[in-house]
């Protein structure tokens, strides 16, 4: 597919997470890969990285919109980083480049990505993360995806 | 007070509330000025404006840091406008510039002013707005003037 | 005059600079504050340090638009310090707030204020600073801030 | 080539301009994807369409930083969009994305650029552009993006 019409899937989630959460992250980001989504996310360590590793590790495409100045700063796995030099205020950045997000685990980054989400009009499919209202509750990596898809008019089937 | 060293309240909330938010956000903004503090704010109508014109019927000092670039663009009540031209991105920059906030009511844009502020390690004190882990709740205007000051060393008696 | 009318001017410069400019710094600024004008800058050292001193000298306003996220960052004479966390990237915001722009000394830093101010629509009055089409040289410190405060209607006679 | 790993070629100039320039650009743009760069502007149309569309003749990458937040206000020849919401703010960002940077042309938001790509360290290669201090000027499209590859430490011989 064109790489610019490629869906664009926003993944959100702490720099730091239980074990379960960094798994399942990266199912997210396999399964993103699969289905020829572009993941976009934060760029930095845990959900983000393990779900960046999923995606490379699928042949997918990453995009890290990282705090920093310095594109070093990205986790590995990122193919296309982009620096702000703008601290937590490119979370409004981060949701703003996906045609819908997912939300892994996560503090009050991931609690302001998905405000910004919602704001901006973005559907966000919810894996054990923040429980308010307007997060779809996603029960696995695999629905959280296939919830993602069937939004942008994807489904599997 | 030198100007430089009186407190700044950070007052956030949406641009549309019922009349009883405008209400606490009016009185809210009054007791700020009466104890000497700046209020800031996203510089815009309904809960900012009404903060804006409570303090300004004290005699108090306002800044509103506003999505837009041209400062017309804020309500009346606003002594410093800060334009950003940012959108809603500009949130993060409204509490950043708090020494302790105030959410009445809101929506979204609220919500992610909200988490920034506890990212950012700044006590929100809430009057009828999310009620999530991290906001401390007041039972009204009064009582959550009281509190913001006392989190900044600085109580009644 | 109600400090929401009142004039702001832009005050751009390097944060290291020699003696002659920041005695101009001072002097621009002292006047500004003459004027009731509000001195808009970045809120650092050298040149931004010397005319926020000159204009509390004279008792005016100051505001700092910084790089930083911490306030401590601004020099002693800013009073409404504006915290950006977004390092260079703030120059844009510093001259969007400015009505009239006065440029003194300055680096690539200074550059990028004055092509943003252009952009804008600012004048930009100039004090030994870039020799660009469209910056308004000036002979001095008073002639430099009567212009600017000519620019914007307010003519000293 | 490794994505992550590929030079990022910043290319500046303004989104009008003569056929000349806008050939040049064009030219510049399917140089650099031969090389395998990949190419960061801001998005819009004018020299950064040029360039995009070179580099897409040539089989390369484009990455278009914009100022508006919605992804179709790009040229049709980027394949990663990053929205930003910013405005002119954003032009800190194109160059801060950027190994080293291409000026063709351009007017004043070029010249934010070039500035900032100065205050960041890049070198910056100029054909018809601004005649300051800094920038190096080339005589051709062929030349410039050659400069541009042996400053990365990548000579065509």
């Amino acid at each position: 597919m064109d790489i610019a019409f490629r869906p664009r899937i926003g993944l959100i989630g702490g720099s730091r997470a239980e074990k379960k959460f960094l798994r399942s992250a990266e199912e997210v980001g396999r399964l993103i890969a699969r289905r020829e989504g572009i993941l976009v996310c934060g760029g930095k360590a845990g959900v983000m990285e393990a779900a960046c590793r999923g995606a490379k590790s699928a042949g997918g495409l990453t995009v890290g919109i990282i705090p920093g100045s310095n594109k070093t700063e990205a986790n590995p796995y990122v193919d296309i980083v982009i620096a702000t030099g703008m601290g937590y205020t490119r979370n409004s950045l981060v949701v703003m480049n996906a045609d819908v997000v997912i939300a892994v685990d996560g503090e009050y980054g991931t609690l302001s990505e998905i405000a910004y989400a919602i704001v901006y009009g973005k559907e966000v499919i919810g894996l054990g993360t923040w429980d308010i209202a307007g997060v779809v509750p996603a029960k696995d990596a695999a629905d959280a995806v296939e919830r993602a898809f069937s939004r942008l008019g994807m489904p599997v089937n």
